[in-house]
C-alpha cells in the first residue's frame, strides 16, 4: 500500500453557481500533493458515502474537471439535505468504515453551518478510532449565513456574489420593463431566498446604488402586516407612479400564513402559496390605484442555479478556497475551514485563511441590523460597501457548442463496493412513516 | 418648411428583449434619409401620441441610441396596452391633428396582430383626410403569434429568439440544480409565458434536443387534468426518479380557475394562483412520492426583459426589420409591415420583405398541432429545427460600468405641445369605472 491515502470529498444543502468551482479548486489542487491519493466525491453528499457510493474524480478528463468553473449547482456530483445527527451513531460508524474501506485520510466537506459541525464530529470520532482522517470544512452558500455577524471568521461565502449579481443585474432589467409598462400595471413584486437572513433581498440595491429607482426591499429580518406594505407601496407609487417591490420568501406579512419542511424550514417554495402571490394577491385586493395592478415573479431556483449571472470574484473566491482546503488537508491540518477574510483598506482585497470547524458550528450570522434603514423597506450605504466588490467586474465566460451551453459531463466511474449495503439511518425512518 | 416630414415611432403591447434594438434600427436607418425629419417616439405608446408625448429621438446623443441594442424592454420610450378601437373615433381625429401639427409624415408602429391592425386603420384615415401619412409596422413579439400558421407572412417575430434561447439555456442550468438535488426534492416545475400559444414552453426542449433529460413539457393547446399530470411526472420519477416539467401559464388544467384580465385574456401574472403554484400545491397533494417533492420556479416577465439571455441572431434581425421598416417609410411604402423570411435550405438563411398589414391583421397564427407529440408532454424535431436557430450561437456582448448593465439613457427632450389638452376615449371611461 502507497503511504498517498485517498480524499473524500462531499457536498451538501443547496447549491451555489460557483459550488462546483470550490470542488475543482480541491480537485486540481489535491492532485498535486503526493500525499494525497484517489479523490473521490460521496454520491449526493453524506448519503452517497453512507452508501458506499464514491465517484472517482481522479479518473476524469481534465476537460471536464476544468468545466466545472462553468457548471452551477450541484449536478455533477450530487448535494443532499441528509443532516447527520448525534444520535445517529450507525451513521457514524459506518462512516467510519467506509473509510477504513478505502483508506480515505482525508474528508472535505463543502456546506454550511450544520456542513462544518458534521465534518468536525466526522474527523474527531474517525480520530478516536485510530483512523488519523483530517476533516476540512469549504464554505458554500447562497444565503451568507456561515460564520459570525462580525465577520471574523469569514467575511462572505463563496456562493452569495453570484446571488447578488443576479439580483442586482435582474432588477436593472426588471427596471426597464417596469419603467416602460403600461400605467396599468404599475407594481412589479420579487420574490428573493433567504429563508429568515436578509442578504439575499438586500442585494437588489446594488441594481441602484444612487437610489434613483422605485425600488423598496423587505426582508425577512422586518416583519409587516400588508397594511403596511400597501401604504408603503402607494407613496412610492404616488411619487413615481410604479414601483419595483423586493420580498424576502421568508418575509413575514401578518394574516399569511407560514408552512413549514420537514426540518422546520419555514418553506415557502413547495408550499401552499408564496409569499410574492399572496402580497400581490392582498396589495390588488386593497386599494391599488387599478385593479390588477401587481404582478410578481418567483425567480425561484434560478437564482442558485444560473451561471450566466455568475460573479468572476465569486468564482475566483470558490476555487481559491477549494483550493486552500486541499492544502490544509495535505498539510494534515484537521478540523479547520478554509476561510475568506478581507483585508483592511478602501480597495477589495482578501486573503485565504483557515478557522476552527468548531467555532464555525457554533456562531450564528445575522443581517446586521443597522443596515436596514429604519422604514424597514431599505438597506444602508454600509450594506452596498460590503456587498458591491462580491459582485465584480466582469462577464464569466461561458462555452457553448451547437447554441447550449458546454457543462462539464462527468463519468460514472465509481469506486468498487466492498461493504454490505448499508441504508442510512434518517432514511429508514422515513421509508416507516 | 423644408420637404422633409417628421416621423412618428411607437410601441405596444409586453416588451422584448430585442424590442429597442428594431427602435434603433429604424432610427438609425431612418437618419440616413432626407426625405425624413426628426424622428419621434410616442411616449407610451399610441396613448403618448394621443397626448402630444413625443420623444425627440433624433436629439439623442448617438452613443445611447447605439446602446438601445442591449438594453431590453421598453423603458425608454414606454409601450402601453392601450387599444385603439374603432369606435373610437375622437381618437382617430385627435391622432391626425397630433400628425398635422408635428408635420407627420411617417408613422411607425412596432408591436403584434393588433398594432398592425392599428397602424394600417391611422394610415388609411389619415390618408382619407388628405395628409398623405406613410404607415408601416415592426413585427415584435414573445410570444411567435404574429402573422399566419403557414409562417409565410413572417418566418417568426423578433422577440421570440431570444426568449426561447432564454427557456433553452435556463432549462439547462435548472437540469444541474434537479439532477444535484436531494431525492426528496425531484419535481421542479417551471412556468413559461405565452397565454393561448405553445412556441415559449416549447423552446426548453431546445435545452435538451437529443432527449436525454427527464423533461416534460405542457403548452396551453393541450388541456389536461392534474390526474394525468401526476400519472405522466409519476412515470418519470419511476424511470429518471426526478423530473423537469414545463407548464405554459395559459395550461388549462381541470379543476384549477381561470382568472381574465381587462381584455379578457386569460391572466396568470397577476392572478390569485398561477399555474405553476396550482399544479405544484395539486401534485404535492396527490401522491408524488415524497411530501413537498414538487417546488416552482415563475420566472415571469424576466423572459421578456432579460437580456444576458439574448439571442445575438435575434438582436441582429430585430435591427434589421427596424432598418427596413425605415426603408419602406423612405420609399413612401405605406400599409405595410418590414417582415422576416426563412430563405430555402438546410443553412439557416433569411430575407427581409415586407407584407401587408391588412393581411397580418387579418391572420391567425397557432402553433402547428403536428409540433406537439401525442401523449401531450413534449415537441417534435420538426419544432427543433424550426426553432434551433433563432437562438444563435454565440453571447450578446454588454458592457458594464462599475459592476452594472450600462443600459441607454435617453434625454427628455419632447416636442413642443401645440394642441389642447387631451384624455384619450378609453383612459376617460376608465376613470369613469
Amino acid at each position: 500500500m502507497s503511504k498517498a491515502r485517498n480524499m473524500v470529498v462531499a457536498q451538501s444543502g443547496g447549491p451555489s453557481p460557483v459550488i462546483n468551482n470550490s470542488l475543482r479548486g480541491l480537485v486540481e489542487a489535491a492532485r498535486g500533493f503526493p500525499q494525497i491519493g484517489t479523490i473521490y466525491a460521496g454520491w449526493h453528499g453524506i448519503e452517497g458515502v453512507l452508501k458506499e457510493e464514491l465517484l472517482d474524480l481522479s479518473g476524469q478528463p481534465a476537460d471536464e474537471i476544468a468545466l466545472l468553473r462553468v457548471t452551477p449547482a450541484a449536478g455533477s456530483i450530487g448535494t443532499c439535505r441528509y443532516k447527520l445527527r448525534e444520535s445517529q451513531t450507525e451513521d457514524f460508524e459506518r462512516l467510519i468504515e467506509v473509510f477504513k474501506a478505502h483508506n480515505v485520510g482525508y474528508f472535505c466537506y463543502i456546506g454550511g453551518n450544520d456542513s462544518m459541525d458534521t465534518a468536525n464530529k466526522v474527523a474527531k470520532l474517525a480520530n478516536e478510532r485510530g483512523l488519523g482522517l483530517v476533516g476540512v470544512g469549504v464554505p458554500k452558500t447562497i444565503d451568507n449565513d456561515v460564520g459570525d455577524s462580525a465577520f471574523k471568521l469569514i467575511d462572505h461565502t463563496p456562493g452569495y456574489g453570484s446571488t447578488a449579481r443576479y439580483w442586482a443585474h435582474m432588477v436593472q432589467f426588471a427596471n426597464e420593463e417596469n419603467a416602460g409598462s403600461s400605467p396599468a400595471d404599475p407594481v412589479l413584486v420579487l420574490q428573493a431566498m433567504g429563508r429568515k437572513i436578509g442578504f439575499i433581498p438586500a442585494s437588489a440595491r446594488l441594481a441602484d446604488p444612487q437610489r434613483e429607482l422605485p425600488l423598496q426591499i423587505y426582508l425577512a429580518e422586518r416583519p409587516v402586516t400588508l397594511e403596511q406594505m400597501a401604504d408603503n407601496i402607494n407613496g412610492l407609487l404616488r411619487r413615481a407612479g410604479r414601483a419595483i417591490v423586493v420580498v424576502s420568501e421568508g418575509l413575514q406579512v401578518a394574516d399569511i400564513g407560514e408552512v413549514k419542511d420537514s426540518f422546520g424550514h419555514t418553506q415557502f417554495s413547495s408550499s401552499h402559496l408564496t409569499v410574492a402571490q399572496a402580497v400581490i394577491n392582498g396589495l390588488n385586493a386593497r386599494g391599488l390605484p387599478v385593479k390588477g395592478a401587481a404582478r410578481a415573479n418567483v425567480p425561484g431556483t434560478d437564482q442558485r442555479h444560473n451561471m450566466i449571472y455568475a460573479s468572476t470574484v465569486d468564482l475566483d473566491e470558490a476555487f481559491r478556497a477549494g483550493q486552500m482546503a486541499a492544502e490544509l488537508a495535505a498539510q494534515g491540518t484537521s478540523g479547520y475551514m478554509s476561510t475568506i477574510l478581507r483585508e483592511p483598506g478602501e480597495i477589495y482585497n482578501v486573503r485565504y485563511d483557515k478557522v476552527p470547524l468548531a467555532e464555525v458550528a457554533n456562531s450564528e450570522r445575522t443581517f446586521p441590523a443597522s443596515w436596514i434603514t429604519p422604514d424597514g423597506t431599505d438597506v444602508t450605504d454600509d450594506f452596498i460597501r460590503y456587498a458591491r466588490p462580491l459582485i465584480g467586474d466582469d462577464w464569466p465566460s461561458i462555452p457553448l457548442i451547437d447554441g447550449r451551453v458546454r457543462l462539464a459531463r462527468l463519468k460514472p466511474l465509481f469506486a468498487d463496493q466492498r461493504l454490505p449495503k448499508y441504508i442510512p439511518q434518517a432514511d429508514r425512518k422515513l421509508s416507516q412513516n
